[in-house]
């Protein structure tokens, strides 16, 4: 019995070349027991005590959903209302200005870092929010757009798209796409980036595969922060492995499901426009990816990372120690966060128009340090 | 209660801006609880059958640990005996030819491959086989090379390095040195790409470090596939993670623990010559990982990635939706797998020396269907 276990490892080999073995009952479904996770190692300090102070959340805390239409928007209202205190607590101590507007009739917000770097002169960031496909409109959106305005020293576009349960999909990517043809007149498409976090980086991944179904210009890169790319509840290794374990999202569970469903509304959830995974990713922008050990979407990432790949584009992934889902976001104090949006500017501007002497200008390196570290954000 | 606990994620932000929370009793440990994890989605069909005919491993399976020098010694025999029987039947099902010789006093394979890609022809990949540092000496460590040899097109030369119990650390490396002195006497160093998998990974970084330290010139590029690079038992979120779940280690186990033990030797865990991540990443050469989101070194593949980075070098992270540790060989009949060694080689041939028109020629998107699908391998 010892000599047979010691070699499990060469039988699993063979068995799988030989492929003789009997499918079992329940066709691959395993059950993984319990198991103790001690703090990340290999991280930051900084990182490391911001696991340590996080209690860990109970699955059940995310079985709340809404009962209908009315409570959802009640509900939304109320979050968003303490997020958009956060966000402009967050601009504030950045010293990033907000200017509401609107273009070809969406709401948007131009945020301006208190210096743009001479590199970024002519370019422009196109921020598309995160939020369970729900959250987030209107200031409670400007959490990250703050942060890259401020780190990548760099003018921000952020979208307040439609949402539901109001406006189910495809409203989202329709105000993308009126958006962008609106920005097309104002400057070459090479100047610009687009990207988001969560439902933001689905929501960009959506917009550019419908950009490339209707002939329009693709940004010159794209920025995907740990996507929902696959809206049905299930998929993905990491949405099982990573349950309990993600300090953001913690589950899948009921509250999720069910803003999915509100999103994907009558197209379905395996409708390209709703889960991007089913798209077609040739001719998209390059692409950078970012995703954690811990982060529930970890498997979304990487099946994203991939398809570009097979499609031939240019995809750059990078997967933090530790981090749940957007932890960069939650964790910014951290220098994996300051790491993260140094990593995304220098990618970014391999790719964004600018003389060669610009881009040498750039002083990439000095990047994280350029946020005052004063600022109690 | 339910508004409250629905708002979370806003409240872990909260909490970790305002650093508020007392510390738990535990000091971040979670307990985290069993989960059914069904075949990955959005892998090929071939890479989801091998899901569903691996029965799960009981862990326990792993617990057999040799209880003296002679005893590993038989254990290890064994193993290999048979283990070097499938990588002859690969090697001859690939029509791949092997020749034992020795280099500066090393034992060594050559792996010719039955046509060299007219890009590869004045190439040389060096191999560094796996094992848990203490298997596949002999032709035991044969299967990748083989299948190296084959899918790059490319002649190798695989290192059989003395191991545990006789020979810990740091003998592997200086055997990777000697042999590397060797090569340098017979070509120039960018025509040499240098990798392996697992604990093979981990002795191309810690020699490469000391390559580093010597003065010696590097290899073009390196293949760093799922490495150990933290020896210590517990370190990595996925060693807690997907323990259970990867179904070619299953658990980082008294059996691997023991392996590591002995390798590491009097040099202790934390050496660099032992576990890299506490070496200098400074001047290695462009690297390319891969790992899966079952693998348990999914945490050793992510920190060496970003100690790369870190350090300023080009570094290139695959992770596989699916796989365990090494998956891309124990499934190597499936897309996923030609897929890997397609990007590999396309890889490690932006940094080899070579004419531009050699490169053109390389015709890389017909790489896989270069292996016969009619070999029984």
């Amino acid at each position: 019995m010892k000599a047979l276990t010691a070699k499990t490892p060469l039988i699993a080999l063979l068995a799988y070349l030989t492929s003789s073995l009997p499918l079992s009952a329940q066709e691959g479904v395993w059950e993984i027991g319990a198991r103790t996770l001690p703090p990340s190692v290999g991280v930051s300090e900084a990182f490391r005590q911001s696991q340590i102070n996080t209690p860990k959340l109970d699955p059940t805390a995310m079985d709340f959903v809404p009962a209908n239409d009315a409570q959802w928007l009640e509900h939304i209202e109320e979050k968003d209302a303490a997020t958009a205190k956060v966000a402009v607590a967050i601009a504030d101590a950045l010293n990033v200005t907000i200017k509401e507007a609107e273009l070809a009739g969406v709401k948007v917000h131009w945020l301006t870092p208190p210096e743009t770097d001479a590199v970024h002169q002519n370019h422009l960031f196109v921020y598309i929010h995160g939020g369970a496909y729900v959250y987030n409109g209107g200031k409670a959106g400007l959490v990250e757009p703050s942060l890259i305005a401020a780190r990548l020293r760099m003018p921000v576009v952020s979208i307040d798209y439609r949402m539901p349960p109001n406006h189910p999909a495809p409203a989202a990517s329709d105000d993308v796409i009126a958006v962008w043809k609106a920005l097309l007149e104002t400057r070459p498409n090479n100047a610009m980036v687009m990207g988001g976090t969560s439902a933001g980086a689905n929501i960009t991944l959506a917009s550019n595969q419908r950009f490339v179904e209707l002939g329009l210009p693709v940004p010159a890169a794209l920025y995907i922060g740990t996507p929902t790319v696959d809206l049905n509840a299930e998929a993905g290794d990491s949405r099982h492995l990573n349950e309990e374990a993600d300090r953001i999202l913690v589950t899948m569970g009921p509250f999720a499901v069910e803003a999915m469903n509100l999103y994907a509304g009558e197209l379905g959830l395996d409708h390209p426009y709703v889960s991007p995974i089913f798209g077609d990713f040739a001719n998209l922008p390059p692409s950078y990816l970012i995703t954690g050990t811990r982060d529930l979407l970890l498997s979304d990432t990487v099946r994203a990372h991939r398809a570009l790949r097979r499609a031939g584009v240019e995809a750059q992934l990078h997967v933090y120690e530790g981090q749940g889902h957007a932890d960069y976001i939650v964790a910014m104090k951290t220098p994996e966060s300051a790491e993260h949006y140094a990593e995304l500017n220098r990618f970014v501007l391999e790719f964004l128009s600018a003389p060669s002497s610009e881009k040498e200008a750039a002083h990439l390196d000095t990047l994280p340090q350029a946020i005052p570290t004063s600022t109690a954000y």
